[in-house]
């Protein structure tokens, strides 16, 4: 046995006798396969303890809440939507009064891994979100289309956000039921989505099974798929526990991507010329439910994803065979789907900012 | 004991000992509360045996699904939103391209029992509307933005609609694991979806409890707006198991409604030129959740609401304390909400024609 998959087991086995939330006590249940787990480049997702239950109910809640956007009619879970591996599964989003989405929308599933967030990584992890709101819009027009901006292209206010959720009473219960403070602000807002996000986890793939020990979890032909996926250079980037998420890398190495997008990855966030082209490599985790593929969302199908990275990160033209392969290999790191009631959502009052669904 | 309520508490014995689907079996526990029912215009929320659990799931997540409309962004729950009272609390609806839809969203939640569906009652029951969205788009732009119509104003088709689902190999499979027909067509689709939607009762509010004798399940404030509501005259529309949902009336009686909204009701059916803003009665079920309020969506708050149709329809004119009182039993309505865990939708195939977000 590896040292790394000994490391495994004790920490499920630990959030088994921790975990305090419902959600993880169904999941854990299966999560933890056998101690025979595989030294490989890919590694299995681990589910994190829920420190705070009340707070993920609330954070919850404020995913699926269209009142956070300016429009009344665009939650986190538009774009975000768990019902389809937490993507829109468009090109790029659809923002408020139309706008048009810069970038395809990342899923918001395993998020809490990657070592950045947005295809830019202009920010650290979701909390940062709460300062990037107020003045950037280029790339992450999707998520600030109204929602916690001050832009100036989207004037819906951090002020008039928390404006709308005081002025929910039941929000205002929950809110200091959780947080203790006697009032809402922003950072308790993030905090609270940030807590929701973190449980966005999907164990279970079968080829985390495959990986903990289980021979029979994936087929003959999936197998071939993480073989050629592997020995090709796939997991030169593709590594980790999430395939992806943990380093920047340039869309086009051996041929240049061509694409009608005008985003500039990194370089937009260090102006330094050799950052240009380079996005976080995104995470290969459910890429099954996540189409279309891409930083613009122009390959719509999982085999023409895999026929362009090879060609132009690899400078490989797969057979057919090969890539149907591979394709197979990459539908068994779907996992198993956040797992809750649809949550309900407390009325607003007389007094609750009325949403602004037309006009700009 | 009234022969009703003796009525009423064998229906919910019988749904107890028949229904077969999770969300039944944990509602029944409380719906029951004894068979001291009171003889009132207002009638308790039976809730109806699930014939069909597989066709529930099945339509559930057709609901949820936002590939059946043409945008793949907008979906049955985007404007009939079941985390909000089964409405979109906006005064009129965003639909495909960002269309403002004519009219107010209905709340879907209580809908199977109302004597017809929309506004003007164009059609009986949901399972019409598979015939409506071929030529209809007046005024139920709200429903048929991109979804099931072939209209001239959006042309997605019902073709596109078979086509998309026919792609869907989980959906290939569970369309036939419910119908056995080896094909999915539109009258499944529809089919699916009432059956979902007759799930979307939601018993025991407090009224209910106090209909079925519970004599503490309102305040004496909500009893005092009850009986205002009934002595003034409300509930000669307003009455039923739904308040509402079981004629058309004239918006305006004793003074005209101003409205900027051009819908003309039922006229617009019949052509009758008595039918001129006459529209169906909504139904009052959790209206504390439904607002804004009228075709036109024009009141933003129950107690506007209630102050326009003292005036408009009654000629009375409410003290405020005599509002307030109405209000607060308008909000003992409220009952249990939909509870089920947010779907997970099937992936779409490498076939299945993409979604069109922008653009007509």
């Amino acid at each position: 046995m590896k040292m790394y998959s000994f490391v495994a087991g004790i920490l499920l086995v630990g959030v088994v006798t921790f975990s305090n939330g419902n959600l993880l006590a169904e999941k854990e249940s299966s999560v933890f396969v056998s101690g025979q787990g595989r030294d490989e480049p890919v590694k299995p997702l681990a589910v994190p303890k829920v420190a705070d239950q009340a707070m993920v109910e609330l954070g919850k809640k404020l995913f699926f809440d269209p009142r956070l956007s300016k429009s009344g009619f665009i939650s986190c879970n538009s774009c975000h939507n768990l019902s389809m591996g937490g993507s829109d599964n468009l090109k790029t989003s659809v923002g408020h009064n139309l706008r048009k989405g810069a970038i395809n929308a990342p899923t918001v599933l395993n998020s809490n891994i990657n070592f950045a967030q947005f295809w830019d990584g202009r920010v650290k992890n979701f909390k940062e979100l709460l300062s990037v709101g107020d003045y950037a819009y280029g790339g992450m027009v999707a998520f600030i289309e109204g929602k916690v901006s001050n832009s100036r292209r989207v004037p819906f206010t951090h002020a008039l956000t928390v404006a709308i959720l005081r002025s929910i009473p039941l929000y205002v219960e929950e809110f200091n039921q959780v947080f203790h403070s006697g009032r809402i602000d922003m950072e308790q807002m993030i905090t609270a989505l940030t807590a929701f996000e973190e449980t966005l986890v999907t164990p279970n793939a079968r080829f985390d099974k495959w990986l903990n020990g289980d021979d029979a979890a994936i087929t003959k032909q999936e197998l071939a798929g993480y073989k050629l996926f592997k020995s090709s250079g796939c997991t030169a980037c593709h590594n980790g526990p999430s395939l992806g998420g943990n380093s920047f890398q340039k869309t086009g190495v051996v041929e240049p991507y061509k694409s009608t997008n005008s985003a500039t990855g990194r370089f937009a966030v260090t102006k330094k010329e050799a950052d240009r082209f380079k996005f976080k490599v995104p995470t290969l985790r459910n890429v099954e439910l996540t189409y279309p593929y891409f930083h613009d969302g122009g390959a719509a199908t999982l085999s023409k994803a895999v026929e362009v990275m090879g060609r132009i990160q690899l400078g490989k033209k797969f057979t057919e065979k090969e890539n149907s392969n591979i394709v197979a290999f990459l539908k068994s790191l779907t996992g198993d789907q956040p797992k809750f009631e649809l949550p309900y959502l407390p009325p607003s009052s007389d007094t609750t900012p009325p949403p602004q669904p037309f006009g700009k």
